[in-house]
């Protein structure tokens, strides 16, 4: 938001500089690090201004809520898409990464709501924002509902990082035509979010067993808001011609379908220790994911009444769910899932494997490929005895 | 959103259409009414986009929380003040009638959210949202915490209110260079009304009795949110000139705190079957009104011991509520802010007491002033009782 008068010329490039101290194009760290910064003197701006009205308190909570490093996936699927397509400035230009730094308040908006409808008590390692102002306010024996008032600080804070994403977009810089194309896929992004949680809300806990369904809240969720939104806007704004927009089109298929395939995973047999995230609320909350959908279709009718029994119990003990887990494993949809991920990863970098053909540029493209390794890498979070208990 | 297809000739005027069958300018009721089809237009084509997601549900909650008829205050003023700055095709413009309509719907997003935050436990005359979409749960007895379903279905709802006001406003039709000067008023307005939100969360129940911070809060949540944004957006858009814009500030501030006022005064001593919503939460929660810290500044030691023992306390009974409210009365704060919201109108109409000078349209100012007497109209929401028991 600060984006014309903050002066971050040790990282703002000039238009397409190739010859930078990274090499021929940035690292993927240096990418991040720009949206981190970004990031930072936005909400800093944020702050100040809130600080007037003696309300910089809320502000803090979505800095809290941001500022840890996280992936910052969607930022740099926007800039990598921004640049592959020829973006003026490349991908370090001070535009996009206002423009991409903004899908990232975008995100602590969703996880901010999210982790209230979930009833979520961790992420990234710490009480989620609800439960630690819910104690903070019981610790502090005020008067009111405290789980109320940890509820309304996480929904207030998730409303501000929502306004502040606009603020960040409108200020990146780029012309307002452009900015008006973009708010088409943004829109788009935003109200497949909204759509694929509602779905995820009123089919949690019921014992859907419809792969269809899980794959329409997949695709909602994850393949269009947190992968083909990020790489539309980028291709937008730096003006992608059709068959560029297009190879990025088929590469965001298979690779949102990874990805959220991938977070199932997480969410299952992940070590909370390395998600930050605790690996049973989706369990205990029953959501229909793919995984599970694909277990359900793969176990023994013993399995599947053993899996049916303790799925989206919320009183389900550790032990249960551990169980619970074992039984997954073995009907073999953890190991087709893994190399379900594989496959669609593959099929994603086949997209891409001649970018000159579609008027992608090579090395932002090397980027995007590096990207699909770095979310199969995610995976290895997953517990390292489980994956040696399937067949 | 279907700005540019929905054949909504019926209602459209031509550019500075003079003499339309309303007379020389519509009245308030036909721009109004202009802004309901707007809004009717824009949540039909949200109902077919989510329909093929089988989502179809969330866009009912915000229809339902958006099309009863309310009194469109902040889309008036925004159409009004389009007009009186010159704004091209008058206030019925189908432009401006989009734009102000998506200041309904960012409406529908601050009261969905408001209501859980509060604990609220009606709107508009029927449960609010949240109560009933948990009742709904209950009801059928389906799975999971009912009352966490409903805060989910609120929570969603409003975010997707907002997401559709923001494509509303994105799609209106004016010049993308236009539509970027109005993201500042329009921001502004957004963060102000989240600032204050904070305020009143943080100090409600604590028995707050400073002026200073209540005519804070009424300044963040009413004076700006309410009627200093829909005015200065509606002015930016019809790119007024620097002097109409500061007589439309003149306006507006005396306003927004008569506004303010009123509101308070419905809140504690309104009949909850004309205003739709409970007369005892505010009381029961404390909130930090500006007729509670006058009603406190004006008491005798004995009538303050009599409020600080009851105003604030959650399972405080009807019978002690009404109490309370004859011992506000008492204190003459109840009349003293009648008397106050009067001069503020008058002061506010005084402001615009000469169009021309300062460059506004003669015919849409008057229905500015029509719309304060419509504000003033609402006192008449009191309790009739009440007042006469004042000295």
């Amino acid at each position: 938001m600060l984006a014309d008068t903050v002066d971050r010329t040790d990282w703002k490039r000039p238009v397409n500089a190739k010859k930078s101290p990274d090499g021929p194009v940035p690292s993927l760290e240096t990418v991040r690090c720009a949206i981190d910064l970004e990031l930072r003197a936005g909400l800093d701006e944020a702050s100040e201004r809130f600080s007037e009205h003696s309300a910089r308190a809320i502000v803090d909570e979505v800095a809290r809520a941001t500022l840890p490093q996280g992936g910052r996936i969607r930022p740099l699927l926007c800039c990598c898409s921004y640049a592959a397509c020829g973006g003026e400035g490349g991908m370090l230009d001070r535009r996009i990464v206002a423009a991409a730094a903004s899908l990232e308040l975008l995100h602590t908006f969703a996880l901010l709501h999210d982790d209230v409808m979930d009833g979520a008590l961790t992420r990234r390692g710490a009480p989620a924002t609800h439960i630690r102002a819910a104690q903070e306010h019981r610790q502090a024996d005020l008067a009111g509902d405290h789980d109320r008032y940890g509820t309304s600080v996480a929904i207030l804070a998730g409303d501000l990082a929502l306004v502040l994403s606009d603020l960040m977009l409108a200020s990146s810089g780029f012309n307002p035509a452009l900015l008006a194309q973009a708010a088409e896929p943004l829109g788009r992004m935003r109200l497949d979010a909204i759509a694929g949680q509602f779905l995820d809300l009123t089919h949690t806990g019921r014992g859907v067993t419809d792969a269809g369904l899980a794959s329409r809240i997949a695709r909602l969720k994850t393949a269009g808001y947190s992968v083909e939104g990020p790489l539309m806007i980028g291709a937008t704004l730096a003006g992608g011609s059709g068959p560029a927009r297009a190879a990025l089109g088929e590469f965001a298929r298979p690779l949102g379908e990874a990805f959220q395939i991938i977070d199932d995973l997480l969410g299952m047999f992940g070590d909370p220790a390395a998600t930050g995230k605790s690996a049973e609320n989706d369990l205990r909350e029953g959501k229909p994911t793919l995984l599970m959908t694909r277990a359900l279709a793969m176990a023994s009718p013993q399995d599947r009444d053993a899996i049916l029994s303790v799925w989206g119990q919320a009183p389900a003990t550790a032990a249960a769910l551990e169980e619970l887990r074992l039984t997954v494993a073995r009907t073999g949809a953890l190991r087709a899932m893994i190399d379900r991920v594989d496959d669609l990863l593959s099929e994603a970098r086949g997209a891409l494997q001649n970018p000159q053909a579609c008027g992608l540029e090579a090395e932002p493209v090397q980027l995007l490929i590096a990207l699909t390794g770095f979310l199969r890498s995610r995976a290895d979070r997953l517990h390292h005895l489980i994956p040696e208990q399937t067949p």
